[in-house]
């Protein structure tokens, strides 16, 4: 048989009740902090990454699910790698800034790249995140940060570290990219190969090589080399998150891995999640959406991994919701009641109760059986008797007391069972 | 700028006011019908859709988003341009038959199709639907009609048609597809250019072709050329949704895009559509799990398309809900309040209420503006007095009552406010 792709999952109903948790979870904070939701198309023109996310980035490079171009006359599409560029073209293209100035959007979606797979690392993956558009206000970012964290804590994940840094603005990070260059360049030989590469594309990248830690240790700080206002930025936003409960710290290797961020960037990662630890992260990228044709404003995000929660989540065995029983499951005493009892089904479910029947012709008992199996409340049985009568014979499966009954009444008295259980 | 590509939409917060709506009420119906979600990457294998979907279909010849492969060990990848063959692919390969003979599955998700886009024909669109395996009862054909009807009575789409047709079992379709190529044969060069295609490959097709419908419309009607167990079969069908009250018509022109369809067959389409006029369709496919690897059982779903439902909504002036309005607004009455205003919607957040506060320095009375325009039920107002007495003000915006109370103090009055309005 033709099995899954490498690197994709399944998800079947036993592992959808831990999602779907962490969704409503995360739409309802989200609700709760005023962003709204927009779900750009799962694939944009492959231009639009090489514009935004970046050519340098091994996103951009090497890790792009592309759909060639059909014919002269068409594009090259690529299914999405991450959802900020898809989120920002979007409202940019509605004219969204000429409405408001300040947006403060959301998103829950699938993006794709098309690496190695491993745990917490998968080809296809799911992302929420938020982009605040419109403001430099460093109580902005601080919100980014602490809405993340609140989600966390919601969704169960106890043991997460937050860790921010600065890298500046566009301005004040040339001079400190020509100070490491300098640094640098007369020992890169003893560097891996991807840092080698980077020394002159992409030099912050350096910074957080791990195969290098040891060797950049040593680098001064960026947070030390930035201008004054981004310096005065930074302290603003470390007062906020200290201000609003969040814990975190300054780790100056953090750059991430993304052409357009400037000021403030962050991870938030989990000691739950072995090699592969960061649940998300995120900062401002003042420049990107004037870079994008849109208006010159401020902006700051982050982008988490679902995978990576569900991770750690599993590790915390923080339980699913569990999953909600049907109200009846209807039992055909008589092969001959069958076509009766599935009409009797259907009024009880547009009455809004949940159950269900056989469709495997199996016995009387084997039926009850899977009354049983199923948690439902109440079985609804019809024989030969009942049709006769015109009634149904609800039976309670908890106590065991039956009674005979009109359909309508049946479905008044499974009613009040549900909400009195 | 790089704008969306053609084929696709942006679903901004208006847009997905009513999306939800459709989507919670496709999940309430199929919860109170006992199917249970499954959720398959949005890529798979491409040989999957040559081998199930139909390799002389026009979905698998010309509208395939396939992503070629990288490298010599790496495969091929196409992004779904329906769900049921990976939806059916996921049960077998997590041996769900094994567990139970009988799955009734539905899902909600993205697929592709590489089209020329029109109204209501889109690259990239969202289908809902479900499948039943394990049961070649008639009674679950109807109740797959049926949970389908029931949807888009709740959804609140008025006017649609079920259409049902037999194209019979593997056994006497063969029969009527020789009948049918003897009488075509001898005119076919008459026909249109697509129709003469077909003639060998998919004769069947020829049937819903609608340039050649005038000549079709006098073949020998196929409900008429199936064999006993078929007729049997179809004529169970047709007597259980007269039972379940679903109005149906036979439509002996009904056969389906795709190659796996076996005895019945369905359409539901609107009035409202246009030209696409389709909501969705499904029908029975009695080998297809079998073929796919897993065991001989049979099987009935469909899918619609829920662009398709909400043109319908749109042409039926179906309201989306209205969206929730947040609990407060905090208006910080002078800049250096604005620190302490912010930790004060975070406590108030915390609480489970939902607000939100200026980001971009605004002043007083533009603040007051934003408050009004958010629909807010309370404004939160702290300034330098406020600050002093450690209290905030707590104005109703409904009837203008103000109250200067301490942050804990105000978290429950906004919450009491927001349960009794």
């Amino acid at each position: 048989m033709i099995k899954r792709p490498d690197g994709t999952a399944d998800l079947l109903p036993d592992d959808l009740a831990q999602w779907n948790r962490v969704e409503r979870t995360v739409r309802e904070v989200f609700g709760r902090y005023g962003y709204l939701e927009v779900r750009p198309p799962l694939f944009e023109n492959t231009n639009l990454f090489y514009k935004s996310t970046g050519e340098t980035t091994d996103i951009v490079e090497k890790e792009m699910f592309t759909v060639p171009p059909r014919g002269e006359t068409s594009d090259s599409y690529t299914f999405r790698p991450e959802l900020t560029p898809g989120a920002i073209r979007a409202l940019i293209e509605a004219k969204s800034f000429a409405q408001q100035a300040f947006w403060k959007v959301f998103y829950w979606g699938s993006a794709f790249r098309y690496e190695r797979p491993q745990k917490g690392r998968l080809r296809q993956f799911t992302q929420f995140g938020v982009e605040a558009l419109g403001s430099e206000e460093p109580l902005i970012d601080v919100e980014t940060i602490a809405v993340f964290a609140e989600i966390l804590k919601l969704c169960g994940v106890t043991r997460y570290d937050v860790r921010i840094n600065t890298i500046g603005c566009a301005a004040c990070r040339g001079a400190f990219r020509e100070k490491l260059k300098g640094i640098l360049g007369p020992q890169i030989a003893t560097f891996c190969e991807n840092c080698r590469k980077r020394l002159d594309r992409n030099v912050f990248r350096i910074l957080d090589c791990k195969i290098d830690a040891e060797k950049t240790a040593a680098l001064p700080p960026i947070t030390e080399n930035v201008c004054e206002a981004c310096k005065a930025h930074f302290a603003a936003v470390q007062a906020g998150l200290t201000n609003s409960g969040v814990a975190f710290s300054v780790d100056p290797r953090i750059v991430r891995g993304l052409d357009y961020y400037t000021r403030t960037v962050y991870e938030i990662s989990s000691p739950d999640l072995g090699s592969q630890s960061a649940l998300g992260g995120g900062g401002r990228y003042d420049g990107l959406v004037e870079s994008m044709g849109g208006p010159k404003v401020g902006g700051v995000g982050f982008a988490a991994g679902v995978e990576r929660v569900l991770i750690a989540l599993d590790a915390a065995k923080v339980a699913a919701s569990p999953a909600a029983l049907p109200d009846f499951y209807a039992i055909a005493a008589t092969p001959d009641a069958r076509a009766a009892l599935f009409s009797i089904v259907q009024a009880l479910r547009a009455k809004g109760l949940s159950g269900d029947l056989d469709f495997e012709g199996r016995s009387v008992k084997a039926q009850f059986r899977s009354a049983n199996r199923s948690g439902a409340r109440f079985a609804v049985v019809v024989g030969g008797e009942e049709l006769a009568k015109q009634v149904v014979k609800v039976k309670n499966m908890a106590d065991g007391a039956e009674q005979a009954v009109p359909v309508e009444e049946a479905a008044a008295l499974i009613a009040r069972g549900r909400t009195t259980s």
